[in-house]
């Protein structure tokens, strides 16, 4: 496969195999293997010397299910160390399509301010890839359902997209890499740790893949590789997370509001209660209902690229029936509603629609939010006061630089000691204090605060792979050890982390996971071989991140957590910094 | 001596003797210790469990020259790490004349936003200080200029006064602590490090210190002591940059900007030049011609405090001859003039007034406007815009919230790479580029980029204490480790820093400093003594800032310093990483 560098200083580019020490990498493995090897610790994350990666999935591109994954990697500019940020979109299927390992952006325009697109296409006389620079002013400073269809129109409708908004061009440590769904909607996205700022400070806008012409992907043993996503699609499809109208095809990811809450463990009001009185109104189950009555039938949700069969995404509606938003994930639901004290679908479907207008993770932007109301910028529960300051944002006003920061940032900006972050990082919809092991997860992540990176949720909320008491310590850093490496090698192998429901209840499907990757790639895995594999990549990520200066000192929850009980268990994030340390001193 | 420890979460409070430990401590030396042994690392410099220590030199208090100087101390909003932050008062002495040897403030009100006054006054029956806390109210928001006249009114014209502007109010990074000057105005300052919102995050606006009937200080061998001071009094004396109408009696420590700029090593618009073409408009030299003209004479420069002999504070005026504000200092000189590209003094000292008023320290707000310059904010050299951006800091707009937040703050919030900072804290008015030995001391020292640290200035340019071409890295790792170690012995004895040019150069100077401490204390210090003493002090503060996270990768000069030459020297920092890093390695 080839790997592509280009030099935004003077667009220059160039094309190579990708060197043999890639070979069996993809995404994260990836990402994380360049940033570490080849970006300064110290460098500016939005100066010349840090580095923009993309790189698809290691199956991305194949008919493994649930697979069409890429992996965003570098500095981050929210939390000073490596990024790994992961997202579903066709557009990781056509990179992986063009033959394309690693897509490394570097340097950047003298002149701040300019932008370019850069066309990817397959050359069939030179049986490569290959790159074009296009001017990009037309999209500049706009909404991206207003530039999405444009793209279309000029590249056509088989081109995938990815790109930034106007998060990106402010230089927002809150903006993501935006990328089409399905239905070409601007909703896919690498929101966490402000890769849009480091896409944008390359001076690159927007990325179009075009895979047409490309040959299909070699597979090395095509019947180990059948057989492996066989086991993986069974494992799925009778898991009753995973399965055809199971949960999340029917719910989404919002199933969790009510669980979470019931478990003490949803935070509210900028965490500072686990349980939000509001629950039900935004929960799974009253989305897929506000569908069904708005829609005037059942709908179940759709996938997020083509080849998922979990299919999680829903498509909110309007009173009229007309479309709002898609998707309200669980996390966007929480940040933006519970966590804000907002009970409204619609108030919390509209934020995420501007959100995915200018750029923005929504996780980020919700807790961002909280912090704003815990200041008395605005009042808890106020929905269209947040809805106005997201409107803020993307208008680039002091106001909007503020919160457009990032959550940490907002509470510097006001003197704020309840902020959720770590590694300046905001923390996701699930409260440290009521779950002890997602905890140690946000607190000793390469990431900061981060739940894909090693979610403990399974075995502590869901009866996943275990059944462990949520509000207990014991045991825990070893758990959340295991599941970062396993994390670590899903997310390098471009399955959706979703597989990890059916893989750890169906040891099958974990088999298939294993198999899939044998076949592709004529390796000799065993299971045994998937933490150690992804312990390789975290300690890469690790070690980047001490030279950049994140140690162990790093590794920890925000101080209030420690002396502020939560309700309403009413304990403290009670983890010892031995426990703590151990997870990566042990790896 | 008294060690006070005031609890505001209850408004509690002790008197107790202080302990053995810190018998011969003063100054830093006791702010750093405290902090040290006493300050969770990883407290949140807002939150309840950071403690605000303010401690009287050694000296102060006594008839030693020039040593009328307050250490503040506590974990920094600005840097997250130890600061220690330290200004010439009467309230300084006051304190020590109280025989206050630590004044510590612990907690915070359960309700934010109550404030207090705490009054120190000596009680005669039960022969100790004594604490009684008043409210606030009245002064809360309000510019200093107007506070500081009722205090007096209400307390006497004996009193002395240390408090917080709005700026500490607003939990601003960029707050200082104000105290009186000779003339009652609010105009000297612990000014780095954000101590001022530490300050009002315990909910103390003021503490008022008024020594009337407390016994003269004791000193163990009066002789001695007296032998001491006569031979500081002789080398300040005689000293050509401190002797009276000397350097700095006349011009003021601008007189350095004419200096500087010949050296090319005066920051200009934002670190992008080593010279500045309005150098001479708003030097040392054009400041006393200016005062003179508007006042019809000569007028030389007055102390800071009682006993000070250097005296080097001016007081500028309006066109008509009325007081402008005091005082002109080098340092705010050049951070809101020649940083900003700002060639009128009329305009630096309105924002000089601007931050007496609001508690900001002019450092660091010159070097937040010169990176909003450098955002587009406002151009270079908009005088009137600097004017209105620092209204905007003490309004507490988003836009101020942004600027209050300080010089890397305001660089996130507009994306800027151009940020000349160390561990958050902005460099002073000696760029690194074309004098390396100041450099050295920005990126190692404990308290971020900060010239008093370790004023290798000195030899570098003024050929005080041997002469090194400013150019050059070498052996400078060695000169910044001495400089920074005896700045930590002077600034723990409570002698203004000053007294370096005349005891670096007259030997029977320095011998005096160490016969003062050995008179007043009873020790049998050498002069070797003095760097081991600092040098302990200096492993305490780095201790601790290890502890919170803050280590080798931290002791950095910015990215761009690196890759950018300096015009006119077009240098970059070339220092290397193993010398930066022996500074603290081989203290």
């Amino acid at each position: 496969m080839w790997l592509i560098r280009i030099n935004m200083t003077d667009r220059s580019y160039s094309v190579e195999e990708a060197p043999d020490t890639l070979e069996t990498m993809g995404g994260r493995g990836v990402t994380s293997t360049i940033i570490h090897d080849q970006v300064p610790p110290l460098a500016h994350p939005l100066g010349p010397s840090n580095k923009l990666v993309f790189a698809p999935g290691t199956l991305t591109g194949t008919a493994a299910p649930s697979s069409g994954r890429i992996s965003a990697g570098a500095k981050s500019p929210l939390t000073g160390g490596i990024k790994e940020s992961n997202a579903g979109t066709a557009w990781a299927q056509h990179i992986a399509n063009l033959g394309i390992k690693a897509l490394v952006i570097e340097g950047q325009p003298e002149e701040k301010g300019t932008y370019w697109l850069i066309h990817l296409t397959w050359d069939d006389e030179e049986e490569r890839p290959s790159v074009e620079f296009l001017p990009a002013e037309d999209y500049v400073g706009r909404d991206l359902f207003e530039v999405f269809p444009k793209l279309y129109e000029r590249f056509g409708d088989r081109v995938t997209i990815a790109g930034v908004g106007v998060s990106g061009e402010y230089g927002y440590a809150n903006s993501g890499i935006v990328y089409n769904d399905n239905n070409k909607r601007p909703s896919r996205y690498s929101g966490r740790g402000g890769l849009g700022a480091v896409m944008a400070s390359k001076g690159v806008k927007f990325v179009i893949a075009d895979p047409s012409g490309a040959p299909r992907r070699e597979v090395v043993d095509r019947e180990l590789f059948n057989q492996g996503r066989r086991k993986m699609r069974e494992a799925l499809g009778s898991h009753a997370i995973t399965q055809p109208e199971g949960g999340l095809n029917m719910y989404g990811t919002a199933v969790l509001i009510n669980i979470l809450n019931e478990a003490g463990g949803l935070p509210t009001r900028n965490f500072s209660s686990g349980r939000f009185e509001g629950a039900a109104k935004i929960a799974g189950e009253s989305i897929f209902e506000g569908i069904k009555d708005r829609a005037g039938e059942e709908v179940f949700n759709h996938g997020c690229s083509p080849g998922c069969i979990i299919q999680c995404s829903n498509t909110w509606l309007r009173p009229d029936g007309s479309e709002h938003v898609s998707c309200i994930e669980y996390e966007s639901d929480w940040a933006l509603g519970a966590n804000c004290g907002i009970d409204s679908l619609d108030d919390i479907a509209e934020m995420i629609r501007l959100c995915n207008a200018y750029g923005f993770d929504t996780i980020e932007t919700g807790t961002t939010i909280g912090v704003a109301m815990e200041a008395g910028v605005l009042p808890f529960g106020d929905g269209q006061g947040a809805i106005n300051l997201i409107e803020e944002m993307g208008k680039g006003t002091p106001m909007g630089r503020i919160l457009g920061g990032g959550t940490e940032f907002t509470g510097r900006a006001y003197g704020v000691t309840r902020v959720p972050t770590v590694k300046g990082q905001s923390m996701p919809a699930y409260e440290p204090r009521a779950v002890k092991g997602i905890g140690i997860t946000y607190a000793t992540s390469t990431m900061g605060a981060d739940h894909t990176a090693g979610y403990t949720i399974a075995p502590e909320i869901l009866a996943v792979g275990g059944d462990e008491d949520p509000l207990s310590p014991e045991g825990k850093a070893a758990l959340s050890r295991a599941f970062q490496a396993t994390t670590a090698f899903i997310d390098s192998i471009g399955h959706c982390l979703f597989i990890a429901f059916a893989i750890l209840d169906i040891e099958s499907g974990f088999e298939g996971m294993v198999e899939e990757c044998n076949g592709l790639l004529g390796t000799n895995w065993t299971t045994d071989d998937v933490i150690k594999i992804g312990s390789e990549v975290l300690r890469k990520e690790r070690a980047f991140n001490e030279a950049a200066g994140i140690g162990p000192a790093h590794d920890r929850v925000p101080e209030f957590m420690t002396y502020e009980p939560l309700p309403p268990h009413n304990q403290v994030f009670d983890v010892p910094k031995s426990a703590l340390d151990s997870v990566y001193d042990e790896l």
